[in-house]
């Protein structure tokens, strides 16, 4: 009875989503590479590409976009919330709490699940930019559907027209985290669908796992890191010290690419750019070193930079604070959620594994003034 | 490469918490068995061995209860919200809700899990008595610290004190739902808690899994289906119907249990006093009924009553409206949740399998006006 702790190399489902080649550090989406994607393609595009499994044709993307950008809007309700929630609230708990809440809110039995999908895609970047604004005590901005998904999620946030780097940036990014086999969030939507749960539901589960530090929140972790350590000439002796405290480089290590995640590699390149625009080079210029001291001592280890190293600077330099990252990796993660847990569902089984008995068994109920 | 669809016979912890031989229909928490915790034990001395790993002396158990009973009150914002949420939600969308409020409202970083374990099962009750009353415009009933979890918990729901048969069948249900190994709800806590979230995202997550007719809404499925039949007499057309279409047949069959669930056994003689007494002896007789039909023309395939079979009679004759059924059980199962959680936190690894891909590769991107 071999026990699979943490279900490496245990295969749960057949997929034509997403291709991950850990040996030689890629990442393909419906059989496209992630550099061509990054490079070329835009959120919805590549939205479209994951849920649709082909690209659209030039009328299917204008028709898309029309169908996202209609879908900003959010619940009286959800506001309402998000008005009244304590200001100094974890992000992710916020945005799991109204994504839950969008589900008490939807009685529509006849939408279908992409239909589904594509209407909470459409309402995340909201969410986001209405808690980050309200916390700030700032006008909140309302989502304009004349323009794309990223340049509506930064003028929401930022409550000004994003310049066409920043717009670029902000596509590619979310491009790079939209889907990633089975990782631990997808999965946990998954498990849950499996009961036949709602797709709601499902998402909530999988934004309960991004969450976590070893998994969605290492973007921030990551960045933190970079501040405390402050100066280029620190990081040496501060990346000795964490690892002999064993503790562990964020934003370093993966359990599938066990070298160079591609991710990383696409991303490290716009964060030297972006950093430099906003004027925080002298962080970026510490991530670069963290990268190579880190490389140096783990490499060798198969453990090297994965995308949550360099998409802090981005997000940063975009305007969202550190706390925010990962409800920004949500907010494209959830496409690939919603597609994996569309293909599950096509041939779904209950996921129920087991735990292997190691206690005694046959134990007598002593009463309990006989106790000791 | 073999595909585990369903994770059937994949072991992914050891656990020292509960065992089932799904042979001969036997279950154990903490190795005492559910026959002697049943009849002898109640909700806090069953959580207090499930948490704990051993029964409590009588000092134990005072102060246990003590403590469960202190943390029945809601905070504010939970009350606020379930005043104002839509009258006909999903009580499970509420409940899951709430819990993740729960994880906004705590800012305690010195508690241990234990300790949250404690609070989130102590007001889960609330929740669901509030939600329930303000549903039919009832006023609410506040919880009172000097009545022991199930009887405050039929006290909040009905207004009244419980009969000592209401208690006692209220102990014994949740006594039998509280734990049942890598359950797809408690696995879905598990991927959560695996990347280092926190217990009230775990939670939520474990909510949204029970929530599946799969799992944790079969007891409402199955009590539906009895009142559908409407009378003995239409059982045997009904369910031969049913499984024409290829239907499932509701609170029968299970992963591991391939003969009676001992659950079930121990339920139907408090389903058959307690309906008899709450005038639902014909309802009770149906679902009598289903099980010999059932059995009849499954039991050779293993499939068998399992907990939800007769666990909605017990809970409908309790004044728990149907949909609110999976709500009950969740009252019940955050201990084995929070068990589990502790006890696979204590040698964490993130939980992250993979898919197999199937597509195709190295596709060329076409730009949009040259795609057809
Ligand atoms: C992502 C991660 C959980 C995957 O790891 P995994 O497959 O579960 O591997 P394990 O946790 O079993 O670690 C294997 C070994 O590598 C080490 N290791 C892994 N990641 C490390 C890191 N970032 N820094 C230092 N050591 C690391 C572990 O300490 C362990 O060493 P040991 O065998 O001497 O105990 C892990 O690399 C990690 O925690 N990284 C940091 C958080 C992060 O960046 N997460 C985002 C992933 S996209
Ligand atoms: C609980 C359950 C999901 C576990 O089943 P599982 O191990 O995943 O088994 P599968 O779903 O693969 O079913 C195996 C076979 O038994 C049949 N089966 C299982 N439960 C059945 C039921 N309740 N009624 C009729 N047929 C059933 C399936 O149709 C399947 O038949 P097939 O091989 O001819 O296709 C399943 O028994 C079920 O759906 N039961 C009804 C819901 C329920 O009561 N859930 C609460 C569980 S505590």
């Amino acid at each position: 009875m071999e026990i699979n702790k943490g279900l490496e190399n245990v295969y749960v489902k057949e997929t034509s989503i997403t291709y991950i080649d850990g040996e030689l550090g890629r990442l393909y989406y419906r059989g496209y590479s992630i550099f061509d994607l990054a490079e070329l393609s835009s959120f919805e595009e590549t939205s479209y590409l994951i849920w649709y499994g082909k690209l659209p044709t030039q009328s299917q993307l204008d028709e898309f976009k029309k169908r996202l950008a209609e879908h900003r809007e959010l619940p009286a309700s959800i506001v309402d919330f998000l008005k009244k929630v304590r200001k100094d609230a974890n992000p992710m708990d916020v945005l799991r709490t109204a994504v839950s809440m969008m589900g008490i809110e939807d009685n529509n039995k006849s939408e279908s699940l992409l239909d589904k999908a594509i209407s909470i895609t459409a309402k995340i970047p909201t969410i986001i930019s209405y808690y980050h604004r309200l916390r700030k005590n700032l006008d909140l901005v309302e989502p304009r559907n004349d323009l794309s998904h990223a340049e509506n999620f930064l003028y929401m946030l930022n409550g000004n027209l994003p310049s066409e780097i920043e717009r670029k940036v902000l596509d590619v990014a979310l491009i790079l985290h939209m889907d990633h086999e089975m990782n631990a969030s997808t999965f946990a939507c998954l498990v849950v669908a499996s009961t036949l749960s709602d797709i709601y539901s499902a998402i909530v589960g999988g934004i309960s796992a991004l969450k976590g530090p070893l998994h969605g929140a290492a973007n921030s972790e990551a960045l933190k890191m970079f501040i405390e350590i402050g100066r280029v000439e620190n990081v040496e002796e501060y990346i000795l010290k964490r690892l002999e405290n064993k503790q562990r480089i964020m934003g370093f290590g993966h359990r599938i690419y066990k070298t160079y995640d591609p991710r990383a590699l696409i991303l490290k390149k716009y964060a030297k750019d972006i950093t430099r625009l906003k004027g925080l080079e002298e962080l970026y210029k510490i991530a670069e070193r963290v990268e190579q001291v880190g490389i140096k001592l783990l490499g060798s280890k198969g453990i090297y930079p994965n995308v949550d190293f360099y998409s802090g600077l981005v997000f940063y330099s975009l305007g969202f604070e550190p706390d925010f990252f990962p409800t920004v990796f949500t907010s494209a993660r959830v496409v690939g959620w919603t597609a994996q847990i569309m293909e599950y569902l096509q041939d779904n089984r209950l996921i129920r594994p087991k735990a292997k008995y190691v206690g005694e068994i046959g134990k007598t109920y002593v009463p309990i003034h006989n106790r000791s």
